[in-house]
């Protein structure tokens, strides 16, 4: 039952998001968006965070810069995007034949995930909250067909994150390029591949009309874990509710953007399909060239980054569990359905 | 940057909530707990909801007349239970061989789901929220070892929901016997098998003590998704950030039990072997006999429930578009990960 009110204070906030992604994308930067709404909504519009896209405020390779200096309250990003700074931050995002999106969730919020990552990221003043998965993303465009491992060699391919890394041992010349520039540089033949994110995505950015050729799947993003930094002298500052409230609006923005992509995914690819889009499976000499490049990378990590090591054998320990569960009744289940005319 | 503080009154409000469930099921119990301590929360102390296990204030079955009635404020359960009442319950929550659980979540958040299971709850009083789900689960225990669909003729199995109805006509005698009860009744004999979750979750309940046969996947539960129930003039007696506050305990609630179930899973099953289980997956003419036995239900659903007919018209075309676009990069990059030693 209803007790009398009773008047209450909570302090009015207004905070900046700064986003790595332009506002086309209703998807990933929608997560945002929606997070920022949960929060105004569920303090009656006393704590206001706007949403502001990629180059608005900064660079979209801009964020953890502008967040551990407090130029910036808090941003929304792709951590792997940072590797250049310290290889770690991709274990909050994604690594190549790394985890499934469920599995990455569970690792956060069951496993010791959010522990590793939130001391990792205390050098760089950032409290991170998961906010926001693709799922498991496809391979790309590439303007010719791809037939083995061999037509990597000197491929130049936009790819974000640190896929990179493990292209370049198979002769790709890897290009970090934000969302925005994509398109042109595909276009006039700048680069031979680019890959993004997955159907509805990729349509947004017009890529099908400039490479013919989409592959899947993309084993450097077996899903691709978004998260929202907040500065700590800003977190510290917030009261007990509103520290509740951004936990909470960050879990509900992780739940719909994963939910969003699922649901557009399916009528994206099939336009993709209908205006001439060929889908083809990576050939399996580029899997396993890959797979083996990708363990070769890590043990050299091992030896060079600390951060690293600590965190990465936590990871592919859980990794490895969740795979073989996956594997029994999940696994099992989604292949029949596939098999089925439904 | 922050603002002087503002007096706000915000009500008091004491409610309770019925688990339909076990307090021994840290999971599906977990979650309701988890929605509960989120809302407390938010609102400082002010919105209490306290959590009772099945049978303190009504039974495991009871709660949808208790919250319709209103002799409770809301409950937490799966749907599915009350297909008796109506078979549309199942859609809010499993039907066999149906959405896994990411495409649930798509349905519910960014499809039709919502919108649809809103319109039929209204007339049971009922707003409802997804509130945690299990994945796919495993098919059960059973005393003896299943060679074909033929050893499922006469055979006494308790199994939830409506995979029942279509195990019937596999010559199955279903049994609905609520988690506390289900351990005695396959050790007397008075059942030759049961399916209850997971490996996790049968763990706790012991069964593979009376049953070493353990079978997947559960074809009648690709994921189950756990529904909480409010009583709709209690709802509407909120203001809107209390409202906003429950949209997103509840989404926060639903990520933290699946990822719950996905990261004790693996551990538990391990146990299992070691304890002695027989792990192996169901013969491929049971799932064909299944499937093919699934489909005559739901043609004779359509010809008698309009309500069903409606929401599963819708279900059944949204599945059918996951299904297609699951098989395309998760599915190829999940099966490439289960091959490799990892």
């Amino acid at each position: 039952g209803a007790a009398p009110a009773v008047a209450q204070a909570q302090q009015q906030i207004r905070w900046r998001l700064a986003s790595s992604f332009p506002k086309s994308l209703e998807t990933v930067y929608g997560a945002s968006e929606a997070f920022a709404k949960y929060v105004s909504d569920a303090t009656g519009g006393k704590f206001v965070i706007s949403v502001h896209p990629a180059g608005e405020l900064v660079p979209a390779f801009g964020v953890v810069d502008a967040v551990q200096q407090g130029t910036i309250d808090c941003a929304h990003t792709a951590p792997y995007y940072f590797f250049g700074k310290d290889e770690t931050f991709a274990l909050d995002c994604t690594i190549p034949f790394g985890m499934t999106s469920r599995a990455m969730s569970a690792w956060m919020y069951e496993g010791n995930g959010m522990k590793l990552m939130r001391e990792f990221y205390a050098q760089f003043n950032i409290v991170n909250f998961p906010c926001g998965n693709t799922g498991t993303q496809m391979g790309g465009w590439y303007r010719k067909e791809i037939k083995s491992v061999k037509d990597f060699e000197g491929l130049k391919m936009r790819i974000g994150g640190f896929g990179g890394r493990v292209l370049a041992k198979l002769g790709v010349v890897p290009q970090n390029i934000p969302a925005g520039e994509i398109y042109q540089a595909l276009e006039k033949g700048t680069i031979d591949a680019a890959e993004w994110i997955g159907p509805y995505d990729d349509l947004r950015l017009g890529l099908h009309k400039v490479a013919k050729n989409y592959y899947f799947p993309a084993w450097w993003e077996g899903s691709t874990q978004f998260s929202l930094y907040i500065n700590d002298k800003q977190w510290k500052g917030l009261s007990a509710e509103y520290k509740s409230i951004i936990e909470q609006a960050s879990r509900a923005a992780h739940v719909t953007c994963q939910a969003r992509y699922d649901g557009r995914n399916p009528a994206a690819l099939k336009q993709l399909i209908a205006e001439g889009t060929k889908l083809s499976r990576f050939p399996k000499d580029f899997m396993d060239s890959a797979f083996k490049a990708s363990r070769e990378v890590y043990a050299e990590l091992n030896e060079k980054n600390a951060n690293w090591k600590k965190i990465y054998a936590d990871y592919s320990r859980y990794l490895s569990d969740q795979v073989r569960w996956e594997a029994v009744a999940e696994g099992n289940y989604s292949q029949y359905l596939a098999a089925q005319k439904l």
